[in-house]
């Protein structure tokens, strides 16, 4: 089985508003088994939603809509879709008692807009909406399935939740399993190299995709089929090669993020951690206080933008700057000393390095960064050459540094 | 001039990835007077893609496709785009010079793989991608125009800037004039009764739109017709009459950011700074240090996020954190007084509040936060309350933060 989305409404295509909901719905429904064939977004347009949804039964056997159904009059979904079907708007008791409901909560009487909200086309079936007062509609017609939803992301959620994915469940078969694997620090095309032998050896039924980020490639595995047990065990199996021949490379899966994984290190560890940035400036702290929890570990930060904060706060000796340069090993390495005596921790990450755009030379071009790790399980003191962008340069320096953490602490 | 967006990725289909690409590409386009009729997400398959050309056709005059250009096996655009035009791939020098340049910054040597993507259709003219290996193309067939170019947005955003944009503008006729003011701090149905009658008042041929982002909402005025002269006037007009309305809650224009403009201030000024962070942990440091040039007023930062620190580092009194918590005025002042002192700057930032989730009392629920700016102009110590969401306080926090030493330093 498989299923159009169809996005409606102007606000999507002058790009005031980033469809997220598209992305989300993919997402339950690729977890049900249903495919997705494609997303269509679309202006609220009588002509446009028509043609839409003739070209969506092309491709569909299951067309799921959201938008066009407030109560203004540039709102025009479900009078098209009478139109589409062949039928009328009817009062629908149901539907008012959930509208005549939220008014009642929210204090406020009503308006023959919000009324006109309990019409829906005679042919469908309303799905209760708890979050608002435009009703889901469930069509069956010509062998396929049609569904409207409101476009506010939690009305639709709520629906697709409540009503329409367990109708859909009903309907499938073929089960679809994902797994993803999050490397960092390797370019595709050396990961791709690196797992040709392992790709070529993949079952038919399971498709490998390589989903490249900045510094951070993903590489998800899908495998679809009737069997949910065989699926995943195959999976796994692919799975496990896979780590044999890249682990170096991989710190986690799905949804994990670097800082995430490194934190959970930290906590498992019982150590205490800070950072001393100088190019960086505050970012890793940043990333690492954006985990929940983060407090239990992570301590602080000096964030060193003058060599003179480096020297008189970090305790960075003036002969080291002066003879290495700001950017160097030595000056790295004395940063990292540094942080772990001034905020007593066991754990310390510096950075100094050209973020750019001026500040390069020959001998050390914008990009150039050292980097510093030490834990009470060894130290590691790394030169990295990255680009010519300031932005991606402070994420990649970033990241690298949270990694050189996590191996060391693994 | 109409065009259609087509996004090919089976990571979208799957809801991987949220389609941040079109909104961007809708925005620009018609920003450039180039309205979008239709956006297509589609999956990485030949069928597919050869099906959305097709279909895009009957819609729109310019299509616009980004994805599957990588170099590995899943990426199939540029193969297909040769059959769509009945071309075969053909080396490209300069693009094979760009990968090499690439490659070389890096320090990495070339694969196979990656000299492939120096190969592209024949009938198409390449457009230089600075910030990566896939070459934009660029199609005029059938009277049609098509381009083709990555979906990794940065690469994407600086083809279309530096090619498409600036070739698509050539062939239209309407002139297109926007102007965009940025305000801070207040909501959108705030603004809009502020400027209720100035609204109403704008003429037909001048429209408004208010684009809010979380703490920042954006007013865009768009005016299009026959003479640009005459357009920049009368939005200028209408402008200096929307800064009389609203100026206290204005930082900027454009592409403005409140971390420039301060910045750009404090050069002005001859001040120097540094921030003294608590829940914000390093952010503010990161926002301020995102702008090129920052060194040249921004010391440095101690991101105290426990207590001992705030002690030892910042010289708060530990009388003062037991008498009156943590996330209090006093001890926001006694962290911005105490980085003044340490990092020898003359403006300070201090922050500290409950990012969430936890942490929360009756008293003090999270979301508080308490803000010190210390600056030779004056002293200001306010406190916010914000919303449950970590991620937003912190972000909310630091804009505020920014904003009050931006407003003292005006």
């Amino acid at each position: 089985m498989k299923a159009e989305i169809i996005t409606i409404g102007d606000e999507l295509l002058i790009g005031q508003v980033i469809d997220t909901n598209s992305a989300w719905m993919a997402e339950v429904l690729n977890l049900s088994g249903i495919k997705v064939a494609q997303i269509t977004s679309i202006s609220d347009s009588r002509e446009h939603i028509l043609a839409a949804l003739k070209e969506a039964e092309t491709h569909a056997d299951i067309i799921l809509m959201t938008g066009g159904l407030g109560p203004t009059r540039d709102d025009i979904t479900k009078t098209t879709l009478c139109e589409y079907f062949n039928t009328k708007l009817v009062f629908n008791q149901e539907a008012f008692d959930n509208v005549d409901r939220i008014f009642r909560n929210r204090g406020y009487s009503l308006t023959l807009l919000n009324r006109a909200q309990a019409d829906i086309p005679g042919n469908c079936t309303p799905l209760l909406n708890e979050n608002g007062t435009a009703p889901g509609m469930w069509f069956e017609e010509n062998g396929k399935i049609y569904a409207s939803m409101p476009g506010v992301p939690f009305e639709m959620k709520g629906i697709m939740t409540t009503h329409i994915l367990p109708r859909l469940q009903k309907l499938t078969s073929t089960v679809i399993v994902h797994r993803t694997i999050l490397t960092h620090g390797v370019g595709e095309s050396f990961l791709a190299a690196k797992i040709e032998a392992w790709e070529t050896a993949l079952p038919g039924y399971i498709k490998l995709a390589y989903l490249p980020q900045p510094c951070i490639v993903r590489l998800r595995l899908t495998g679809s089929g009737p069997d949910r047990e065989q699926l995943e065990a195959t999976i796994n199996t692919c799975v496990d090669e896979l780590y044999q021949l890249i682990s170096e490379h991989i710190f986690g899966e799905g949804d994990d993020t670097l800082e995430q994984v490194t934190g959970d290190l930290l906590k498992a560890s019982g150590y205490t951690m800070a950072t001393a940035e100088s190019c960086t400036g505050g970012y890793i702290a940043h990333l690492i206080t954006s985990i929940p929890g983060s407090s239990a570990y992570f301590k602080g930060s000096v964030v060193a933008y003058s060599n003179d904060i480096k020297e008189n706060v970090l305790g960075v000796s003036h002969r080291t700057i002066s003879k290495h340069g700001a950017v160097s090993e030595e000056t790295v390495f004395e940063m990292a000393a540094g942080i772990i005596r001034q905020f007593k921790v066991s754990c310390a990450i510096a950075v100094s390095g050209i973020a750019g755009p001026e500040g390069g030379t020959n001998d050390k071009p914008v990009g150039t960064t050292w980097i510093c790790v030490l834990t009470p399980k060894g130290a590691e003191t790394r030169k990295f050459t990255f680009g010519e962008h300031r932005g991606r340069n402070i994420r990649r320096a970033a990241l690298a540094a949270i990694d050189m953490l996590r191996k060391q602490l693994k």
